[in-house]
């Protein structure tokens, strides 16, 4: 019979955007029983991992960005693996120690870059990977939110949105760090190409803050791959927009994650198709989709399965030692590595800045 | 502090299409511990409800429809509340035995029709109460379902379809009360009018069963107003089509089941809305549904989330008694009456049939 | 070099609705030069007649209903082709009378059953004909608008709503005769099925008019293949929505006149398929919607090119004698039988009643 | 009486992709006569405005990009109005000269920026220009097409690709040139904001040309405006894609061109807004907007329709001379200096270049 995995928590109290839907993500495949966490101060995490260290089998992190490093530090050296949160950390630098240490200890990081975990991305991973678009050629991605905009001028700020504007809470970036990081590492998962170089125009149209709010960001992959990014805060209007356009010589993706159980496939001689998430037809093509579904299609799946996905993923790996498919340090690092070039580059006037 | 809920099931084990349904909407909000169960064989369930009476606050039903009935009954009887799937029984008449039964014991009976349990289900429902589309004149309503030919020839067909063929455990009707009483009672609940009379044609268009795969119904609701419904298992390609259009003297309204974080609403000297699951107008025009997200607009909820709302309102009346929004025997009852009526009108040649 | 042919018009004047349209579409590629009409005065088209008589090919009819069979009458007895608006005549009688009385005369009639001409319907009813959805087993279509609703209670009901409320002009049918003849006509066409029989239930909603502005029809089409349409000149806030899927044992198919430049066709083992007007692979699989496009793929045509489409085919016969594609009075006579039977089955209380 | 007026035209004989739209265009409004016309050898087009000197109102100029503005300015010189296909001229200082020639004499060009003459395009300007956005803060334009792709390796390429490639027939710039200069022209119309600067990232993916065939475009616009475009002729599967985000304070609006006939606008605090084309409230919004739509709202129109009314713009003012809205010279000299400022930042390693 499997082991029940057991976990504690550190941030994500019931108020919070990310916490209950760790706790959903979790339930939902009843993967590992919460058994211990602190919520509310930030100063009673040393004392909760003294407390679950060697009771429990992994730590999520769910605080502000400012303390992800030193808690999932501090996680790892106690045995822990551990569930971070993006960005792991402030900057490359202390994303590279983490790997270090991970490596060393043995530990298990996974970062729910989440959108990787949805059934459909998977499906579009693999049919890269099969060949289906030929050679990538370009990737143009949005990752548009508003939610800057939807701040009521006569109520406080939600707290939520507060502290992204902060940069001792938030660290040197905002929509970049934020979401931006999404969108570079989706980048490289589905098209299986790294970054190589990064050229960003980044600008700050809201009130209340230093930092960037909205960023243009034009990349060079390998093998000759191009990639534009556009990434907002301030885009009034817009959610959660993350329109994903992969083109490569055969054939081009679209992926819209609010319509997230479907995948377009367009072609130059032949209909467009759609894919619908756990159709007959999703196993022949990706196998890891198919095993990555819950419910038949036509029944929508969303946001909470993509995170539970990774929670799945990260779980089997934690408890049977086995290769599984989650976002993890390697990506962690990628997305600082991603966050510190697109500032320089911004700070020097839109120069190409090498990751 | 609250007490926490118990239940059990019967039918429904890890392969069926539903059982895992129930379980993941009842751990995605973490309502009640499952402790009991019989999966498999359908002669266990009364010692079942020996080990469980007075031990759980509930059964859910899961069984093929010949025996929702008799357990339904058992369970009621032996004092627990009743979480039924639907169709809940074989015909109207013992669908009222079961709610003169459970209003004699005080028990509650909830039955998922699942999409009523949908926020932007709910966002409909209030913006027809609150005169926004005026008074209702028509509802045109599609559930088309292919998966009557989602059948590969080579193989067996699959024991999830098998039986929905088969009188004995489907009883005298296969899309009218397998998926057509989902539309009926989603018409009645957004438009709040009594379905008064149905007029239906029925047709057998696959193979291997007696039963109707295909129907044409109109019906007559109360104060003057009409529906439209087309249903159909061997609506080839269709996945799981739920299309709901509500006419009023001042504007419609549309919902899609396949894409159900949206409601659009359409007006005569205004441009078309389209209201977004959880945004924040939605608190001011339903609270209902704005109580019933769970997750930012832009993330998107699915199929799961829907069924467990009604979980959570059933589970509220079952703790506290309190009064909740959630579709129970009445409409069970209503859903019987409506596939009598319907298989009574397609065996008359069409005629007007009274509920 | 191409004899030029030339037309007169009666009715249609600068401010209606549908004599611009007829223009546009022959000026659209530039097929016929209008040499004369009478527009304002019911009275004045014998003398037209008269004038044109032997000097022009065709006359195009776009006066209101009551006048249709008349004036296409004299105009085939004056030896002139005709392209007369629908419904061709008050009842089928009339329109059968046209029929004869063109063929004796071989005059060709065309009947703008528009959405016929659609490049995209053309492919619909070519793939139908290849099998690619196999046996047809339903065809559910809406043709719903919300014209009766537009109406500011502040203004005079505008003059082109007026008159087809008016049974004098409109004829003993509003929203049958007006928009669900062309439900009917696309179901023929598109499937190769005719009509058997029809059932229906009709409704006045809006005031000022004693005719049915609201109707729900079930039809038995050959071959044991049924359809339900929905039609309403009372559906709030719908502009134009003419919304045909047809679905067979191997495939369905989704068409949008809103929409009109894509074809959905949905398969139960493969991914969807979206067809773009004019793309490359549309030759293959529809030589005649090929030939019915103008421009590429991804620049929309609309409306008028479907509308001139039929006058294109239309002026070949004319011109050429050759083989078109277009609906003539054949159709004219089934969608008249078809308005009579809808009719007659409202009245009787819905039975069903044969074509 | 009016006026009627003529023209004649060089180039875009029967088998080019424009020329027939142009005559089209022209046709469906009734709004002037092709008397003349030198469709195939280039060196007749001075025999040509000979002839026609003084006998019609306009010339039209449908010729491969490097005859535009030779022809153009003999056109002006011989006292004729302009019609010119975009880009205008090679390269700016070019433009510079055909429009201060134009000023000298008068004459009146319009070059057409099809997508500005959209009706939906017109209202998005009006939404802008009536501050229903606030301040606009970011411009995202996608326009990208697959026709590079599009090419059956087993036939000779389309001669109307092969000359794009050639930078003999095309100029220097390909995907910039062509498409490019519509995104840049779309930004400026609806925003009303001025280009200051831009920085490119360009690539040639395809084979058979030295040209550039994407691009990425950075642009810095009045008032601390910025925006992205991404343009490209190898985007596989696109026909042809021109989408249009703009983000203002208060609210966004988005415009696809393959379905111009809605324009969405989101809000933070209110449903998201589908107007559209014709609707009853259009003519409060954009009396413009409403003024050039043919058809009621609901019957769609197209891309024809969208050239026509650059076509019925510059009519009226060649014949009349009164004020209308079509793109002209400025529109043609901004875009080339767009053009000339993309190849020089892409030369320069992406820098920022000043137009």
């Amino acid at each position: 019979m499997e082991r029940r995995l057991k976990f504690a928590m550190v941030g994500g109290g019931p108020r919070s955007f990310i916490g209950p839907i760790h706790r959903m993500a979790v339930r939902l495949d009843d993967l590992a029983d919460l058994v211990d966490g602190c919520y509310s101060h930030k100063d009673d995490w040393r004392k909760l991992i003294e407390r679950v260290r060697g009771k429990v089998d992994f730590l999520t992190i769910c605080t502000p960005n400012d303390s992800h490093f030193e808690i999932a530090r501090a996680a790892i050296e106690a045995g822990l693996h551990v569930f971070c949160e993006k960005p792991v950390s402030m900057n490359a630098k202390e994303a590279m120690e983490l790997k270090r240490l991970a490596a060393r200890r043995r530990r298990i990081v996974a970062v729910p870059f989440t959108y990787t975990g949805s059934a459909m991305v998977k499906l579009a991973r693999d049919l890269v990977r099969n060949g289906e678009l030929g050679r990538i050629c370009k990737a143009n991605v949005e990752y548009v939110q508003g939610s800057f905009r939807k701040v009521d001028p006569n109520e406080p700020t939600d707290a939520r949105i507060a502290w992204k504007k902060d940069p001792r809470r938030s660290g040197p970036s905002c929509v970049t760090a934020d979401i931006g990081v999404h969108a570079a590492v989706l980048v490289e998962y589905i098209t299986g190409l790294a970054i190589k170089s990064v050229l960003a125009d980044v600008s700050t149209f809201s009130s209340g803050t230093v930092l960037e709010d909205d960023a243009s960001v034009l990349m060079r992959l390998e093998k000759g791959a191009k990639a534009s990014l556009v990434l907002s805060k301030v885009a009034t209007g817009e959610e959660n927009g993350v329109r994903v356009r992969i083109y490569g010589e055969k054939a081009s993706l679209f992926w819209n994650q609010e319509d997230p159980n479907v995948l377009s496939v367009k072609y130059p001689f032949e209909p467009e198709r759609i894919y619908k998430r756990n159709a007959p037809y999703i196993a022949a093509a990706s196998p890891l989709s198919k095993r990555l579904s819950r419910i038949p299609a036509g029944h929508p799946e969303g946001f909470i399965e993509a995170f539970a996905n990774i929670y799945r993923e990260f779980c089997a790996a934690v408890r049977d030692g086995r290769e599984a498919d989650f976002p993890g340090i390697s990506e962690g690092v990628m997305s600082m590595k991603f966050v510190d070039a697109v500032l320089k580059s911004a700070k020097s006037g839109s120069r190409w800045v090498r990751l």
